[in-house]
């Protein structure tokens, strides 16, 4: 059980020692340990296997449904990991992998993160988390700050107040969007006369109460698939997010927003919040948020925006106006293992009003006593770790003009990579990067010139056999292992509307070149030219076109 | 920014560093990280400050609401968090302090997380986490198997399923409570007819199309405050999560339960859950799972177990009898950061049938895929982490036999523990210790049977007396920093359900012998007696009410 037994047995006095001797220095973990502090990347690539193993064949070493009624040495148990688990894991932080929102990590977390297992607090109350509650309402504070720059005097009174909350610290961006909608949901129905509140007495009674034929949530079409769920796990609904149309840059269309709130309260269903996106999953584009922040005050709703990917842009003294009008929100939602470059785990929400959240709290005799500062009282999650002290610390290695140099860097970069994309005749930018994520695809200037020609149906057909090559070139290339983009299908102006498969990419990674990028351009003609080579289907179909004109 | 740096700098060349370079092995990181490796324990004890600072001493050091605008050395960094948070934190692995669900960790998990941590892995989908995704869900169907103890040919068909779910890993309790109650409501209010299904529809028009007046979860007084939280959520309302009295083992009482479900369905209430609670937070007792299955069979809704603490000792052979019912839940929620030593943020939900999840899949364009075995078409929470993988790890080093004597170790020593308290004239044993969970109170003899003849307002007032000495022992001990038990309220038959304080204790700790227990009440007496002789209050009542005899 511990490596230095001859043999792996279960007896209380080995258990006994898997809590009190560690690891020795010469140990196959503290060695892997050791291997990985020293060049991650090293670690990575030496364990990564380069080309995919289809994940059937994965499968087989996880197939066994019987917990194991023997125990197994530390040390073998770690040359399994690496065999099976390690080897076939995604190599996120590689600077070629550039199709995810997470990227690489700094060196010092990883000790740091070690201390915070091992700290083991929890942060729900005080009595298991002590000093990391300060921490983290000051970590809220920070990014409170960060967002809406509040006084001295504000924060001084709100901050570490037992009753009240700056927002909370989870799990991650979908959580915190469902923390936020449900904060709406609860202060649109609050008690009165004979109605003791949503929060007791529930969705059913407070329509009927208020006399409302619904509720909705209104965002735009580019909206995150964690807002349909929330509408779901709060009974909304997921028909009751209402999606508006987006303009050719992806955002809101404010026409048709406004008409959608005049169109909903008209029909007496209650909009609960308007959620402004800052950074779409699919396209990078922020919203109008000024403006819907109008809207939502004329309409007495709630103005969340969900700036889980592009929150961290307000480090950048540079970029930051580029979210203007985020300090009009109730509430945003913020991830931190996204661009603050914290480990996965990592979400928060911040409110405007530190009363907001009043309509969540929570209380129970043996825990989050009132006029405790527990955490708990006003988080959807119970039990949580410390992760709040990665961002803590981060915030202080790096500092502010620290992160604004990261964000700057991504965005120079995909202006130059969208550049190097416009200036290649077989490529077509599809999105232009607002901040460092960038959508494009792969198409011959013969191929497009013929879409371009192309009507109705022998259009779509075309079009059709592109998105099929996008998907093959997307799978080829991350199966091959050398690099990794994303895909997603959005409906370009510039192609009527028309379905298009499209590669995604998020330059987030500080690692991450221009020739790197110059490179995954090249791998991407090279498959390319290959599928097209031997399937002719789009070759023929640019001839049929051709001919007819 | 970097330590090797003479000044902390803010330039892209010293940011590309700390992503980069590691921390070299003289660092002031490394060496305690390696100091922390080499002996927990001492590490703990040598710099968590004993004596407890007060919460608002310890609010000064996190005070600033700015962002750091200067980075910051590492080494200084690592020096000031040591200095500030890790000295005021808790040392939840302390043998000595007994009054958490959460106890030590085994060392292998320290350096595995730290290879979890940089392996960064996004669980959500196959493209971010590849191999961890088949480790996840055979970790879910041994846990399934644990509970459920379905055959091979089950798991071979389900366990790696792309449609299906054997449950879903999350960050903790609260979230699986949830998890379950959402599809327990959602699995309620099917599409029929022109009704297209409470996840789509919400739940105003569901309780509409059904014709209800409401819906409600119900579950025993002693149900953890989670699942209020998740009727708030869910849209139910608090007072819907009904509670039903317990009996004198702080079991629900059966004939209240079925009459309660007869009342609700007979006013039209449907009733989507009943939570059978396997370890009750307060208490550690276990409901009649069988009766209540064959209850919820009788009035057709779901029945979940919350086995977030209790659940582990479905591991030992020798105990799991007690959980005797829990095959018959539809689905069981099991905390992995309790009694399975995993760190905080390691919970799940398990449903029997792999159908059920169904109610509550999601997909989106980009991600989840319909077909892919992406994790997070089923999960609450979208982004998370590769947890999974120490649970998996601690379940093949450990094994389930090295887990059956932990879980047997841990109901020995408190039975053992509640033997040595009835022993001590001055001490009760308020409720035995089904599982390793017991609650007692220090009351001098003279004290217990005045207690015993005082009647009305004087018994009140005697037995307030003693909460408030209760409270007090428990507060001076938390602070005086040797050792910890917690503390809640009860009503206790055996003192007429007056509202009575009590000390709360769980013995999962492998490292806490009797030697620690019998010092814990030593040091308790101790307080006790001192503040009896500086507070005569109790003195003066006790004579009070004898001399009335």
């Amino acid at each position: 059980m511990v490596s230095q037994d001859k043999t792996a047995k279960v007896d209380f006095e080995s258990l006994l020692r898997i809590f009190t001797v560690p690891e020795g220095p010469e140990s196959t973990l503290t060695q892997i340990e050791n291997s990985l502090s020293l060049n991650l990347n090293k670690f990575l690539k030496e364990h990564i296997v380069a080309e995919e193993k289809p994940l059937q064949e994965i499968e087989k070493d996880f197939k066994d449904s019987q917990l194991p009624e023997t125990p197994s040495f530390v040390s073998e148990h770690t040359e399994h990991l690496l065999d099976t688990l390690v080897s076939h894991s995604v190599h996120t932080s590689s600077p070629s992998f550039i199709g995810h929102m997470t990227s690489a990590l700094p060196y010092f977390l990883m000790p740091l993160s070690k201390i915070m297992i091992a700290l083991n607090q929890n942060l729900v109350k005080i009595e298991t988390s002590k000093a990391f509650t300060p921490l983290e309402r000051q970590v809220l504070g920070m990014l409170h700050n960060l967002i809406y720059t509040q006084n001295d005097d504000f924060y001084a009174q709100w901050m570490h107040s037992a009753q009240h909350s700056l927002g909370t610290f989870c799990s991650g961006g979908t959580i915190a969007n469902i923390t936020a909608l449900w904060v709406a949901r609860n202060n649109a129905f609050p008690a009165q006369g004979d109605f003791r509140g949503i929060e007791r007495q529930g969705l059913f009674k407070a329509l009927k109460h208020y006399n409302y034929e619904g509720v909705a949530v209104v965002v735009s079409e580019r909206g995150h698939y964690s807002l349909k769920k929330a509408a779901d796990v709060l009974g909304i609904g997921r028909e009751s997010l209402i999606p508006v149309k987006t303009d050719d840059n992806n955002k809101v269309c404010l026409s048709d927003l406004k008409a959608k709130l005049v169109e909903l309260e008209s029909n007496r269903i209650k909009t609960i919040a308007v959620v402004g996106i800052a950074g779409t999953t699919e396209t990078g584009n922020i919203d109008p948020l000024t403006e819907i922040a109008a809207l939502c005050k004329t309409h007495h709703c709630h103005f969340h925006v969900d700036a889980a990917w592009g929150g961290a842009t307000l480090m950048s003294n540079k970029h930051r106006h580029l979210l203007a009008g985020i300090e009009l929100a109730d509430s945003v939602t913020i991830d931190a293992h996204k661009q603050l470059y914290i480990p996965m785990g990592a979400g928060m929400v911040l409110f405007k009003d530190p009363h907001s959240m009043a309509s969540v709290e929570h209380h129970a005799a043996y825990i989050l006593r009132k006029g405790s500062k527990d955490l708990g009282s006003h988080s959807l999650e119970g039990s949580r770790s410390g992760m709040a002290m990665l961002l803590y610390s981060s915030m202080h290695i790096i500092s502010r003009p620290g992160y604004e140099l990261l964000i700057n860097a991504g965005l120079d970069k995909a202006r130059s990579f969208a550049q190097l994309i416009k200036q290649q005749a077989d490529f077509e930018l599809v999105t232009e990067p607002e901040l460092c994520l960038l959508t494009y695809r792969y198409i011959p200037q013969h191929v497009k010139s013929a879409l371009q020609k192309a009507q109705g149906k022998q259009k779509r057909k075309l079009n059709d056999l592109l998105n099929g090559l996008t998907q093959f070139i997307q799978k080829h290339q991350r199966e091959s292992g050398l690099s990794f983009v994303s895909r997603t299908t959005l409906t370009p102006k510039q192609w009527d509307n028309l379905t298009t498969t499209v590669f995604r990419v998020v330059l987030a990674n500080p690692l991450t070149t221009d020739t790197i990028l110059g490179n995954v351009l090249a791998e991407q003609r090279e498959i390319a030219k290959a599928a097209l080579s031997l399937n002719k289907q789009i070759d023929v179909t640019v001839t049929a076109i051709e001919s007819k004109m």
